[in-house]
């Protein structure tokens, strides 16, 4: 058996827990997502951030076409440029290499190629620690974050992917015998041929958020259908996604296949091989995720490529009245400063009438709830250490930047604190800015990226969800919250989620927050308004990789 | 139980047996393809052919919005014009009200929308010998071919299309719970909801070769998920789709919905509302079959919606050995004539070695292969009737001309003949005109539509793969046949397929032939090619016409 062959064999009854996770929607993982030394090995925290700090202020090698130049700028929002540098590459040279590659890998057939996926992705798991200290210092999460949203929770959606594919290509058998009766005559019978055959070579435009976590599905839906992978990082978030390619590369040559069937396509900031690549006749899939301005670039001229987007959008929560406020107040807090704000997912208007809400602590007005709100940020955020952690240091100037500029947005009910952040010299960490706007006020329905957001008075609940809906047709939106004791609010929320394409949650008040997707279970995004045109993991997102081409013949007897 | 359900209940066990079918890929169906009154009832041809002199010459009508006027020029290449009115409706109009259907079928589930589609078919196929006379009348086949594809060969491919959009929406449950262990304390519970909801309003843009057979799969497909769907006819191929429109809007109002959920947008062949249609806002989902202009008009301007398009191609047949060359003759003879050469699958070039090849009469010369194909033609349409039958009459003046200006496109090494068509005065049937051309010569790479086929000398069986695979890299093609009786060059034809997306036949010479794909077992193009960017019916053809909605809540308990 060879190596590619042993892969599947190795992880078979993974994949089939996998299939059978994604039909049944449940909570289930194989990668564990607490950062544990009993989980990971006693020395996995150490060795994890040793190999971090090794890879710093140095060459970061990779199998690629001729190299034209180095490049890498990605700098510490904690402590200072990573001084790493990446080889540089021609995007035609890169498209050449990656069809070089494709004919073998897309003749080894679904299993082996599986089989490898699926060993990359143990191998990934393995090294979760080193990539949450990469991601961890080009996005600025917080280490328990990167390490969970950039490791196990970004393993699981590039698993969800690969089971999804698997499903919607096992649908196709290898062979068939087609014996159709001609009454008195003898049957007509041929024998058939199906083969899964790849759309072309598959560009993935990461983006500086989460570079793994929005990269895996993608990669991998493209990988197991027989796509070369190119990956464009963005000039910030480099280095988990080498560290990816790196794990892929190995695995390839290790079976046998070209390693440059992976390859990475680094590039400054000022540099542009994204636009190049996206519109070479020979790139025919594309994974985008990132802001509006090159979203509809890619639209409009990227149009030889079935393009899979998640762009901006505005997300939303409804409070019509809550069975607890205290612990709902808590889950808001949280939601609204995770990552400063900086999630596709993260709520950026929470909508409540004017009137204010009935709640446990009786009817409070729409300035107490409001105010409820801010001391639970405040108080939430008040130890150093915590904040530090769920906050994280904002890497780029333009979002702290735009922070400094949004006071003038609206009423200013929760000022942003820039505070100094444990453990690293010169950091800082911003607490949210909380504005109070009309339902009129157009400002909340714009995307404000990063820790902002705004408290909207509304009329009553019924023009809440009207707002919700109207924002939501224009602006797009991936996340969806409601607050209310009365079920035909929940049902009239449920209405409009279904009519907006976006996925609701009800009363979030415990230890799951509205802007964190679990997959195998929920779906994030669905490609129904203008936040995203496609969703992970549904069957549209695999379906268009792969392409079945048959053969007849009449069976020789 | 409503009518509705009930539908559901009623054709249950076909719809298990079609998605069976459809991973089997072997032979099956459940509508008859042999227009005989044993199957269809005793009087059944006789009442088609009733019922479709009773709709001509005068309005027929259908549900729609506010009428703007009468429509209706379709003539029969056979005896003359149908006279047929049908209401004209504003584009703007036809989406409102197919807009105003949408929620309530959205909101019906996928077992009553699926039970009704398959009521419909049902339905189509007692009424088979009227779509089969009203299909030979618009598009000019014989009245067998007519029966067939327009008939029971599209209702299979409808079928199908039911059948794979259910598997792929059954892998998404209703509901589910989300049990996520906490350690030491309680688990987090969620119930959630998964609804598939539509894309949107959909448009089928019919073709005047196949108003049935090729619309069927993006009818059925949009309206199993959700989509109320606007058919816009060619405007000579009205009847048929109309009478699928009369059944969908029967069906549809029976069991308690809105007729308008299918409406036809018929129009002159003066008009535009295709274009007004396929760039409305609200217009999601595009299926084309057609020529490259309109085809290439819609994927640069209906860029709001997903377009499911299949164009012009170049087939082609390579000759490299036969085991039989009176049957392979044979074979190609009735593939080069069924409907005088208009179908998309339909060779358009032989490429044959120059230096001749092996058969079993010996190792024959080019010419003297060619005229063994030439002769076997001639023999085979010498008898009138059968000729007839077999080519039918080309309703368009423009593919005559086309047949009269293609004899300067080589040497001619068969005349077309233009005969009287027995049983309808005036009428006439042309026979292919067949040119010998040069591998080199541009000719054959241009499509022809119509009888008008090329042998091509090559120098050899290698170069005969190499300008086959050019020729669909840049022209496109939906079918391949290779001759040989050596393995190594089936399997070189094989790869050719592979790589250019293409299906294959080989060494047809018996009841099988190139031009004709079995549904639930074939699938007709690829989507990996110019001629087409979707197959018939794969699960990209499906997945892109529904998005996925979820919610979740905690468990109260």
């Amino acid at each position: 058996m060879s190596i590619a062959q042993s892969f599947y064999q190795k992880h078979e009854n993974l994949l089939g827990l996998a299939c059978q996770a994604v039909q049944d929607r449940g909570h289930w993982t194989p990668y564990p997502e607490v950062p544990s030394g009993k989980i990971y090995g006693a020395n996995a925290k150490v060795e994890g951030a040793d190999a971090y700090l090794a890879s710093l202020h140095k060459p970061f090698t990779l199998q690629g076409p001729a190299v034209t130049g180095t490049v890498g700028e990605e700098v510490s929002p904690y402590n200072g440029p990573l001084g790493i540098q990446y080889d540089a590459y021609a995007a035609s040279d890169l498209v050449s290499a990656a069809k070089q590659a494709l004919p073998e890998w897309r003749d080894a057939g679904a299993e082996v190629r599986t089989g490898i996926c699926l060993e990359i992705l143990e191998r990934l798991n393995k090294r979760s620690f080193e990539v949450g200290n990469a991601t961890m210092h080009t996005t600025g999460q917080g280490f328990a974050m990167a390490f969970q949203a950039g490791g196990p929770h970004a393993q699981d959606r590039g698993l969800e992917a690969i089971a999804t594919t698997w499903l919607a290509t096992s649908r196709v058998p290898n062979d068939s015998v087609w014996n159709k009766p001609q009454g008195k005559h003898d049957p007509l019978v041929m024998n058939k041929r199906y083969h899964i055959v790849p759309k072309g070579v598959a560009l993935v435009v990461a983006c500086s958020t989460f570079p793994t976590w929005n990269t895996y599905p993608g990669l991998f839906a493209s990988l197991v259908t027989g796509n070369p992978v190119i990956i464009k990082p963005h000039s910030q978030a480099i280095l988990p996604v080498a560290i990816t390619v790196q794990v892929c590369q190995q695995v390839l040559a290790e079976a046998g296949f070209d390693p440059k069937l992976v390859m990475l396509a680094a590039e400054g900031s000022d540099a542009s091989i994204a636009q190049v690549l996206a519109t070479h006749k020979d790139v025919r899939l594309i994974d985008y995720t990132g802001g509006n301005g090159f979203g509809d670039w890619l639209s409009a001229n990227a149009t030889q490529a079935t393009l899979y987007k998640e762009q901006a959008g505005v997300n939303t929560i409804l409070i019509d009245s809550v069975v607890n406020l205290k612990r709902a107040a808590q889950n808001l807090a949280f939601s609204l400063s995770l990552y400063s704000g900086q999630m596709c997912t993260t709520p950026q208007a929470l909508l409540i009438p004017k009137g204010g809400i009935d709640t446990d602590q009786g009817h409070l007005s729409f300035d107490e709830v409001s105010s409820v709100l801010c001391t639970t940020i405040t108080k939430f955020l008040s130890d150093p250490d915590r904040a530090a952690g769920v906050l994280g240091a904002i890497p780029n100037p333009a979002t702290v930047e735009r922070l400094a500029q949004a006071k003038n947005l609206g009423k200013v009910v929760l000022e942003s604190q820039t505070c100094a952040l444990p453990g690293f010299d010169g950091a800082v960490y911003h607490t949210p800015l909380i504005l109070s706007v009309e339902g009129s006020d157009e400002a909340w329905q714009q995307e404000q990226f990063g820790p902002i957001s705004f408290i909207v008075a509304v009329d009553s609940t019924e023009q809440g969800l009207e707002l919700i809906s109207e924002a939501i047709a224009e602006k797009g939106a991936i996340t969806f919250g409601v607050y209310s004791t009365d079920e035909s609010v929940l049902e009239s929320a449920e209405k409009v989620a279904i009519e907006q394409g976006v996925a609701l949650s009800c009363n979030l008040d415990a230890g799951v927050f509205v802007n964190q997707s679990a997959a195998f279970s929920d779906f994030h995004a669905t490609g129904n308004n203008p936040a995203a045109n496609a969703a992970l993991t549904d069957p549209a997102f695999v379906a268009g990789r792969f392409a079945v081409v048959q053969s007849r013949r009449h069976t020789s007897v």
